[in-house]
């Protein structure tokens, strides 16, 4: 199989660590004459943006529609209002392409340096809803200037939108022999949106038998996440509550360099988009000293996700071979060695195993 | 002067914590002659919602209202809908009587174990907005029961909320010596809420010299917390990203036992509440095992407020002294004493001191 791959390299380091995703990718090619994947690149990003006033042009969606998945950098430049690259570009995908799930594994690694004491193994993955919910741009300003000017803002969300990502949580954790799921919530206090979101995955955990739901509110969990990190399995949270966790757990694992996502349409109507959950980092753009672990960790989830787990696989234990062993590392790492060279001793271990 | 403050212990641990807040401050009142204070009880709690089908009476906030502070434990029953000890208790409380601040400091304690390698000293304070804003009761369920079933909630800022608790925040920067205060966003998304947020602490912000306002989406700023928690002086966040920041706070400095709060009316037109961090956690209510710091830190709060800060420091201290010295310690403290012996031994050290 060909497998047409849209790279969106994006800003900032998001070029410099999708260099390294495509040069393991394009290893795994050599290796297995089964697959073979091509890439087109699309210069989508601030620079664009800044040349002709859109994010991408009018036929953006319909031109990226066409592939089988999308590898996505990080967008984010100070000379661009993040309103603008996120709504443009991000959101469009997102919403457009009906990538309503948000996938991301948070795994403690070996040769990563965890800032918790607790050394327990840590190995869960938070499923973010990504359609709908907070991130919403229903909603303005009234009174502008005047004594009572306000903001209102609609969180909408739906039933069907809160049953379609629990039951991809309890399929995963059914499928991958975990038996607790963990719901976020804010029901005491966030009464109409939250108590809609309990209830209806309350209702999609009957249908699974053996699985454990568990429900707390945001706040609570967070601090779970800091005092018993190992007490996880899958995590549903909407997208606001997903999008804190799954920073927060990076966090608590030891960096978001290393830490993937992928948001995935499950009904493979559209492409789903693969990307780091750092941001661009503009403040090391073009240095050569980015991580680029998460990003070749984000192309393996689009391997599984593609239909060969194993290639993924492949992947991801060459990224624990590789930061087990310590002699390449980045600086975040509190190593020396470029983003390439981490690339490079990614792809060779991905071609000697 | 005589103050009048107003107990409502609440429910599970709520009492056995009061008892030791009321203890300590018993004891100030012998020490001090200038200091007189009272208690006036109310048994507004979960028990009585089951006997009287409502948290409180109809003229409850009106009694609350004739005093000079109120000293609330904690909130939540099993037999009572979270929805309805929070709506009809601490919402009309804190909204009603504009309790717009919730002070909630982080502070890392000698004697206290953190869960982070990172042995930095921890000490900010987070202002969180606590009258408005994302805990609101508007909104609503459409189409119940059918294909196309949603919930609106509406998240309402107004430009005046989102300033006062930001030139709070700045004044107690300014009159602490603190140089830099952190502002909690999600613009990036949240596009009408958060906007007019940034902009509303920027204006104030102009008003200060010589303190810095940085602003962070509030994933980074989770996981900030985790990375170098000793970064921050001052955080000002909403009511829900306070919420989730100040547990997470907690969490970092060694956990909830002992993060004390004030809801706080600056204008003193209405009581003040204060109360600990913590909730009421059913499962160890009247063993007599539930750590008593953060509630006597909350009433420490509340000297302050009423005007003693010489007092208020007179307690902390206490509980500094007695966390130091690690001879007794509740079970979350990794020891065996109980409630009342760790009230009594606060209470000594006040005394001696
Ligand atoms: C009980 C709940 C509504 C409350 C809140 O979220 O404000 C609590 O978590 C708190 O932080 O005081
Ligand atoms: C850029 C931003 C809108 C985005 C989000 O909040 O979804 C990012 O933080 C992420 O987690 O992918």
């Amino acid at each position: 199989t060909i497998y047409q791959i849209a790279v969106l390299p994006g800003d900032g380091i998001g070029p410099d660590v999708t260099v390294q995703a495509i040069r393991v990718l394009e290893v795994i090619r050599e290796l297995d004459a089964d697959f073979d994947i091509r890439f087109t690149e699309f210069n989508w990003n601030s620079e664009y943006y800044l040349e002709h006033g859109s994010m991408m042009p009018e036929d953006g969606l319909e031109q990226l529609q066409a592939f089988d998945a999308i590898l996505f950098g990080a967008i984010g430049d100070a000379r661009v209002a993040d309103e603008i690259s996120i709504w443009q570009l991000i959101m469009p995908i997102r919403k457009n392409f009906r990538q309503y799930v948000n996938m991301r594994p948070i795994k403690r690694l070996s040769g990563i340096d965890s800032p918790l004491k607790n050394e327990s193994p840590v190995d869960f993955v938070v499923f973010r809803e990504n359609a709908e919910g907070e991130y919403s741009n229903i909603g303005g300003r009234l009174y502008q200037g005047q004594p009572q000017e306000m903001a209102v803002q609609n969180t909408i969300i739906t039933k069907t939108g809160v049953e379609r990502i629990a039951r991809y949580a309890f399929d995963y954790a059914q499928a991958s022999g975990r038996n607790k799921v963990t719901s976020a919530t804010k029901s005491n206090a966030i009464i109409h949106s939250m108590k809609l979101w309990d209830e209806a995955v309350a209702e999609v955990a009957a249908d699974y038998q053996g699985i454990e739901l568990e429900s707390y509110f945001i706040d609570a969990l967070a601090a779970y996440f800091v005092q018993r990190p190992e007490s996880f399995d899958v995590v549903v949270a909407s997208n606001l509550f997903g999008d804190i966790l799954t920073d927060l757990g990076a966090a608590i694992v030891g960096g978001l360099g290393v830490s993937p996502s992928g948001n995935i349409n499950p009904e493979r109507e559209y492409p789903s988009m693969f990307e780091a959950i750092h941001g661009s980092a503009p403040d090391i753009a073009g240095k050569g000293i980015a991580n680029p672990i998460a990003q070749i960790w984000s192309a393996a989830l689009m391997l599984d996700h593609l239909g060969r787990p194993d290639l993924s696989t492949a992947i991801v234990s060459a990224i624990e071979t590789v930061l087990g062993e310590g002699r390449v590392r980045t600086p975040d790492l509190g190593g020396n060695d470029t983003t390439e060279q981490l690339g490079t001793a990614i792809a060779q271990v991905v071609k000697d195993q």
